[in-house]
């Protein structure tokens, strides 16, 4: 299964609706794409935060649904807005990143992007392009251009003003950099989250005023977590790393509310719309048992991030392990010296390589991940009994069988 | 009599109580003073007004009295700032001034500014010096260090805020580049008047901040205009130019509301306390014409400005004209032909030089300022008859005589 279904044209409902919250304005969007001009697709990426969830790839998916139109993607590595840091639903006190650091995430962030986008159709342009030659007094021009209430309309600043939590004065800059971006690379189409309402139409405002085309803003859904409820983020751990291999992207969406399996099917498959109608109405009629329907999400899930093959190798394991209860295939081993009769969890974890370090090994068994021999152990300093043959498992996915040598 | 009275050291009470509304803070200060140090005085100017009046001498007394204890004053040209212009109570809106332009108002600015202060323990600078090469990353430094919240307390801001009137993004700048200012001269201590308290006192943050020493404030009183009332500035139109020749300077003085005496008193005259204060009791207690007082006040305030020498010849020819009511002294003619038998009282005064052009001879007309023989006239499209001696005035002080030629 290929990452998108065919798109077939500029009116395709999957390319305007699936996963779409909103498009500002859909019908000047409609005419540009019907107009046989090759679109600039604006998407920013705040290089604070490398790693890519499934939750950005619902905007990604839509990148190379216009890419399959023949548009290009300007991706602009956020260098300059990052040392600010999207203030969004955060508390004081950030510090700023370092340019080397900046660098260094972008190229991780870039690896995961091209999973998904068409890296032959993407521009990759960093801020300080632009941002590295602004002086004083172009900061003092586009500053001059927005007031104070009208940075303080938007939600969170408006919501942190009321609460008497602290907006530094930095952070009203944010919106005017991301919007003097638009302006910089004459953005057509700007994608993000309904949470980047605000930005984007204020890159519409900016072009506006300086005599650009104003540019279109196309907001997708934002994605809950694996929680069902909160948005999927790495900060709140309830993500899927768009890096996550096969089997355990599939064992983690099986491990989704069932609440939470339309979301997902629209934002991240290419099931049609009517198929997917039937399919929830069947669960919401009690025809059909939502894990069935549960595995088809995973199995398209990965179909769609990997391929067919992968989806169903997942799949066959996972039902092996969760549904007939075998041992899972090839069960790694972990050998460990006769002498030592005991370890503390946490160091275990480490040992045999079931965590990549103490702290996240004590983590996870704080958060009730771990087990012995289908036991489990929630105590990081737990001094485990080692004996040959003994089953440690942590989280759905990682595991491992002792050996004493 | 010179431009401020003998200081005796760092705790002369004129230094630290005459015309002064507050220091903070004032044991450090005291402190410094005494130390031997010679302090940096720091005074901003904001070379979108170019004309000093009597309002800023009170400032400017202060920095002479200062030198004459050995510190020296940086006079900073907000050639950067005034690309925004202090927001403080006006509307949005203003356009920003041009490199030409500010660089014309400085030297108009300090050709006044050095009536009062002392050239040689002065050095002039512009904050080109440090703002030229400030860039974005400069920019998102300085603003992270104070939230939104900080700056809206600002008593004008507040206001705005309140009533909703617009402030400009870049407004908010505004204080943080004049805080700036201090760290890039290391200042010791900022002077301006009370609604510079909170700019200045922002300085005195940053420089903390960025650990320097942080300055004192010293903060002077603010001057009523001319109407007794409001702050005496250019826009409101109720003020004195320094540059105001000595028999002007003396008659717009004695057009001051008695009230308003004892502040001119202390801000811009070296008369002892003791004898201010005896002064004003005899006024209080009617044992003297207030109007004798207000004599003494122009005559000490031209003295301070010019010279004793002025400020008699000026007293004597304001006695005659407007006590003894006898024609003034080398009444100037203005010659008309014999042809011409009535004008229009707009291009009358044009054309006998008493107003500038059509529009000021208008205003001046309307605001009741013109009189035919001592009687007046209000409507600027009067016909005037000309007759040989015919004595126009404007004001207390422009006047001719009419001849026919």
């Amino acid at each position: 299964m290929s990452i998108i279904p065919e798109i077939r044209g500029p009116r395709d409902p999957f390319l305007l609706r699936r996963g779409v919250a909103d498009i500002i304005v859909e019908h000047e969007l409609i005419e540009r794409l019907e107009s046989g001009e090759q679109l600039r697709l604006k998407q920013g990426f705040d290089p604070t935060r490398p790693d890519l969830t499934l939750g950005h790839a619902v905007g990604l998916r839509k990148l190379r649904q216009f890419q399959a139109l023949g548009h290009r993607v300007i991706l602009i590595v956020g260098d300059w807005t990052a040392q600010i840091g999207d203030p969004s639903g955060r508390s004081e006190g950030r510090t700023m990143l370092t340019a080397e650091e900046v660098h260094a995430n972008a190229q991780t962030y870039l690896e995961q992007f091209f999973r998904v986008v068409d890296r032959e159709l993407t521009d990759v342009v960093f801020q300080s392009e632009w941002f590295g030659r602004f002086g004083l007094a172009d900061v003092l021009q586009l500053t001059a251009r927005f007031t104070v209430a009208q940075m303080l309309e938007r939600e969170d600043f408006a919501q942190r003003m009321e609460r008497h939590n602290p907006i530094g004065v930095v952070e009203l800059l944010y919106p005017l950099l991301q919007a003097y971006d638009s302006v910089a690379i004459r953005a057509d189409v700007e994608f993000g989250g309904t949470d980047q309402r605000f930005n984007i139409l204020t890159g519409r405002e900016l072009q506006r005023m300086v005599g650009q085309r104003p540019q279109q803003a196309f907001l997708v859904k934002i994605l809950v977590g694996l929680d069902g409820h909160q948005k999927m983020s790495k900060s709140l751990g309830n993500y899927i790393a768009l890096t996550t291999p096969p089997y355990d992207m599939y064992g983690k969406i099986m491990s989704l509310p069932d609440a939470a399996m339309a979301d997902y099917f629209e934002c991240l498959t290419n099931v049609p719309d009517a198929e997917l109608a039937e399919m929830l109405g069947a669960i919401a009629r009690g025809e059909v048992n939502p894990m069935l329907v549960k595995k088809r999400l995973a199995r398209e899930i990965v179909s769609v991030f990997y391929d067919e093959a992968a989806a169903a190798t997942a799949e066959e394991e996972w039902t092996r392990v969760f549904q007939r209860r075998e041992p899972p295939t090839e069960e790694p081993v972990c050998a460990i010296p006769s002498s030592v009769e005991r370890m503390p969890a946490v160091d275990l974890l480490v040992h045999c390589k079931l965590a990549a370090s103490k702290s996240d090994a004590r983590r996870v068994i704080q958060q009730g991940g771990f087990s012995v021999n289908g036991l489990r152990v929630s105590d990081p300093k737990a001094e485990i009994e080692l004996r040959e043959g003994t089953r440690l498992q942590v989280g759905a996915l990682r595991r491992c069988r002792i050996t004493r040598s």
